[in-house]
């Protein structure tokens, strides 16, 4: 008999919703915990999480020997694998959001109408939120002190490689909510790996307020493709540097190579690189990458700096390498540069390089994009870099949050009227 | 031949695309045009909508007729027909919307961080909005007045009914805006009114970044149940006011009447009424509306108050009357009225009376509805009313804009990150 069995669709429907209903309930008491008792309560779920350090560790032995067992990758196993540094890491994270201040309560604005109404607007948690999410179980900690900390209740459900891990994590994380008086509901984690559940999550409109894909591209495509919840992501960071003519070289070429190569695997890193026709020095942009071990693939313009440099193809413009790959065109100025962009970027992060205050001022004004920099790496796409604490993900939508999103993403608002009587004539 | 030719499915999925690009291109010149030149623009779209007075008056007459040809309900005709009052008010509304303040370019937040990167969170255009609206042909001028002042484009389709005084309208907004150097594609309607153009509205996701439907109720469902692209709306407006047994008599009679007929066809309008069991005047509250003709539907303890009151059965709970039609029910104090709001209210706007500022406090906390209030008229909710100087809809969803929208829902944000060649270490 298989230790995953098999249980009809409506079951796992029933399933998601039961556990979506109980997360709204739950959800209605953290919305009324004071802001201190929030945090008094993520403290203790950091301090019961360091207390099952054996029992977390145990069950990321079984996880890890499992994943073995089942071929899994190199760069897949080290994001299954805990040890003492990396829960001790978990662990602080925890206590980071329980630090952070409360956004729930904060009045956006407030108005006093001619007849004496007087209107708020208050921001409020979301509700519950659905976490989707692949082998990292430090997922696991970090999502749901997020929602906790901004009165959300939350349905987590991290991938199967990572199963034994992602409970003891949870059940360390609740026992220590509860102590504080949190719902024990208010998080809760799918007991299921069917992967009929994620569909269940995906189209439980009006159960599930919000869903936040944590992983590869192909789980956020299926996650953006199916889901019928609002959806808060992104997709792919294929993330433009463009070295305007007026750029100081030097800069210029700090900056581009920090946003290839610090850290090829994130999302912010640059995927393609486009260089001003007239910018005096392109080969100093290029050798430091082709001698650090990058790949360039070009246009014919781009090619004629380094040899070494090879042909792009029409894909290479819309393609998120996470790899040392990338992109270079040579562009005739700033127009040029901003038609490429409004073109190919999907609008993470793009950047301009110049000591030109004029063509930065015209970049950052015209280029759609989540975050827009100048003269700085596009690596700093990242809510911790942004002074935001911690980050719940990176959103390339264009509704209700956009960029790094942290505590303030995970709230909405309502409208307070507090009268005298009056009615409307 | 049909006026109404049949087109393929494909063809029109390859008309609303092509218009949704069109529109796209076009918001980008409108997306850098200063306010002044918005504002400008918008007034000369109101000029030409009062010059082509004869012209929009003689579509409309064809309108009429075909309406009245059909068989159109007086409601409906009534909603379908201008005169040069409603032209003049639909000019008004227009000019009204050119003087609100500019919400694109607005600074939200900065910071400064320690590396000296300077950040920036800065108001910009959504993109290309969709509204998808029925009878009233004033819609055309007001979704695009607001749509323009916010830097976005707009793809209008509105109800086959007022097809000739939509294009009426249409033809003379678009020859104001261009005079202003607003491109034409900013404002687009719809050429055909096939069903399947709206199919194709609600799933281009990618190229509509929004859809707003204004009309009934089986419009906003279907709208709500196909759409792939996000969606600003309000479905229902359950609303309750519930009178508390410290509510002062007087205020409270005055309260609940204003709230059911002040007028009974708006959304704001109250459609249960919770009278603590301890409220010394229920007969004051109940008998005026009786006397003015309103039917009331209780439940057993609320039919002990006038014999006036017939049943309630258990879908009148749940059930937007839109009409001269009340549910009431006798609840034992605060605590039961919060859940019976709980699992009844559509999330529009809920009101209580009462003198107990703790028992106000109380309820303005913890019903979790776009509005909420405290001795005040549901009637009130309203962007015109919330100062908001003209709104887009009201919108019962947790994400991106709840309650009345106006200019400031019609926008995004993202972010700027000015440097001086910071590198990520």
């Amino acid at each position: 008999m298989s230790s995953q069995p098999q249980i009809s669709a409506d079951s796992v429907i029933d399933l998601v919703e039961g556990l979506a209903r109980a997360g709204r309930v739950a959800q209605r008491v953290l919305a009324r915990m004071p802001a201190p008792a929030k945090e008094q309560a993520l403290r203790l779920a950091a301090a019961a999480l360091r207390r099952a350090e054996p029992e977390i560790l145990a069950a990321n032995a079984r996880d890890v020997a499992s994943a073995e067992t089942n071929g899994l990758s190199g760069a897949l196993l080290d994001r299954l694998r805990l040890d003492s540094g990396r829960l001790a890491a978990m662990v602080e994270a925890v206590e980071q959001v329980a630090g952070l201040p409360d956004p729930v309560g904060e009045v956006i604005d407030s108005a006093t109408r001619p007849n004496g109404m007087v209107l708020q607007r208050v921001r409020v948690p979301i509700g519950l939120i659905g976490i989707i999410y692949e082998s990292r179980p430090n997922v696991t900690a970090d999502a749901a002190a997020l929602c906790v900390r901004s009165g959300n209740a939350v349905l987590l459900r991290g991938g199967s490689e990572a199963v034994h891990s992602n409970r003891a994590i949870h059940q360390a994380l609740v026992a220590g909510l509860t102590e504080a008086g949190v719902p024990a509901d208010a998080v809760q984690l799918l007991p299921t790996q069917d992967r009929a559940a994620v569909g269940a999550m995906l189209t439980a409109a009006g159960l599930i307020d919000m869903i936040v894909p944590r992983g590869g591209k192909s789980l956020v495509a299926r996650v953006q493709a199916d889901a019928r919840v609002p959806v808060l992501a992104h997709l792919d960071g294929i993330n433009h540097t463009y070295v305007d003519h007026a750029a100081d070289p030097a800069r210029a070429a700090a900056i581009v190579f920090n946003a290839k190569l610090r850290r090829t695997g994130v999302c912010g890193s640059m995927e393609t690189l486009l260089i001003d026709a007239t910018y005096p020095d392109p080969h100093g942009l290029i050798a430091p990458l082709l001698d650090a071990g990058c790949e360039l693939r070009g246009d014919a313009r781009a090619r004629a700096i380094d040899p070494r440099i090879g042909p792009a193809g029409a894909n290479d413009w819309d393609t998120e390498y996470l790899d040392a790959i990338l992109a270079v065109a040579v562009v005739d100025g700033l127009e040029e540069a901003l038609g490429h962009i409004a073109r190919h970027s999907s609008g993470h992060t793009d950047a301009i390089v110049t000591e030109d205050q004029a063509a930065a001022d015209r970049f950052l004004s015209e280029v759609d994009s989540a975050i827009v920099m100048h003269n700085a790496s596009s690596q700093f796409a990242d809510g911790g870099e942004f002074g935001l604490g911690a980050e719940i993900g990176i959103a390339t939508g264009r509704l209700h949050a956009r960029g790094p999103v942290a505590l303030e993403g995970l709230t909405t608002y309502k409208w307070l009227v507090r009268g005298s009587g009056q009615i409307r004539p």
